[in-house]
This record gives structure tokens, C-alpha cells and sequence, in this order.
């Protein structure tokens, strides 16, 4: 049984819930997939638009995101198709980079506790 | 700079928060302490006394545990001195065990994020 991290949904399976807190900030799966989509897209609105947010709902997170870490995450593109957007700033960047390594590294780290529980779970055991 | 998974403290160092699910049921450091300190007293008055948590209190916790693991994770000592007490289950032993392990290894695992964060968060950029 493979272990999961599952942060959205409700699942049967035992698994962790993992955030990252900066100060008073937190930050979770949430805003990193919107950091990667904003990224992919060069755009706020179509990065919301993606997950089901508000434009003026992505911008919060990701303002939040900028008070948490003292420095942005995101800039203005300047120029380019359509005289520009929005991308990632090179911090921004990396902290994607290093949060998806961190949460595959923690995920393998918790796989031997999950499996085991998840193992004692189906074996419906007596109580007692 | 050492990394920190610190759960309960406001803290400036980026850390993280981790949460085991199991169901509905949700368990972190602070039911995992008070199985342990249940263990080391053999008694639920004297293991939430050392947390200032009332006895109703650390049954409830208790309880929601065994609720969401589907098997008792304490039980009742029979005869020993003041004729019983409480202590671990060979599952619940065995749970706050591969927890530990566990968390231990899951803060190795952010250790490269969190330090990396840390020091960026030190150097004090400047805005743009």
C-alpha cells in the first residue's frame, strides 16, 4: 500500500497534513499549486481560474504568501503578448522547487508509519 | 541552523506543521504526549495533570483516538498498586513508537527546505 498525502480530500486512508508556517503564515498545497499554475499560465486570473478561485481570492493568498515571506513571489511580466501578465520572481521559483522536493522527501519519510497503520486498520481487529 | 517542527510555539523560524489523519480523526504531538506521559504515570488524572488538561479533557482526547483507529489505543491496568490505572495497548505503544520514528524522519526531510528558507528569510531582501 502506497502511502498519500492528501490534503483536500477526505480519504478512508491514513495519511499526514503537512503546512508550512512562516510566521503568522501559512502555507500548504493550496498556494503552491497557484504559484505553479500562475507560472505555467503568466496569469493571475487564469491561474484562479484554473482552481475555482476568485481572481481577488488568488491575489490574497498570494499576498499573503509576500507578508509571510518578506519579499514577493510573484512580479508583473512586463511587455510580451498582450503588454504582459504575471510569472514567478526567482524566489518565488525556487520556493516551489524546494516545497514539491521537501513534501516527496517528507511523504517517503512517513510511508513506513502509514502503511503500517493502514495495515492495522484493515485488519478489523477485536475490541477489547 | 537546525530545522523545527514546532507545533504548540509562535515561532519567526519557518517550520512545519503535521497533522496525522485517520478518518475524521485527526492526531498530533499533543495526543501523541499525552499517551505518552499515560504510559510513564499509568494514569489519565496524572498524565493530564501534567499537561493542564482536566480528566474530562484527556478522555475526550482518548476517546477520539480509539474512535478513529477502530481500536483501543489504552486500557485499564487491573490490580498492581491502588488496585489499577491506565496504560497503553500493544497497538497504542506501538502508534506512538512509529510516530516518533516517523516525525523524526519527516523532520529530516524538511531540514534542506527549511534551512534554505530560513536563510532567505534572514537575508533580508529588498522589495521590489
Amino acid at each position: 500500500m502506497a502511502a498519500k498525502r492528501d490534503d483536500t480530500e477526505v480519504s478512508a486512508e491514513p495519511h499526514l497534513k503537512v503546512r508550512l508556517q512562516v510566521g503568522a503564515g501559512v502555507i500548504g498545497p493550496g498556494k503552491i499549486e497557484l504559484l505553479e499554475r500562475l507560472e505555467a499560465e503568466g496569469s493571475i486570473t487564469r491561474a484562479a481560474k484554473g482552481m475555482g478561485l476568485s481572481y481577488r481570492r488568488a491575489w490574497y493568498l498570494i499576498d499573503t504568501m509576500n507578508a509571510a515571506l518578506g519579499q514577493p513571489v510573484t512580479e508583473t511580466k512586463v511587455g510580451g503578448e498582450g503588454g504582459g501578465g504575471a510569472t514567478l520572481t526567482p524566489f518565488g521559483r525556487e520556493l516551489v522547487t524546494r516545497y514539491r522536493q521537501s513534501m516527496t522527501a517528507v511523504d517517503a519519510a512517513a510511508t513506513p508509519m502509514l502503511d503500517w497503520l493502514g495495515a492495522a486498520l484493515e485488519a478489523a481487529p477485536e475490541r477489547d
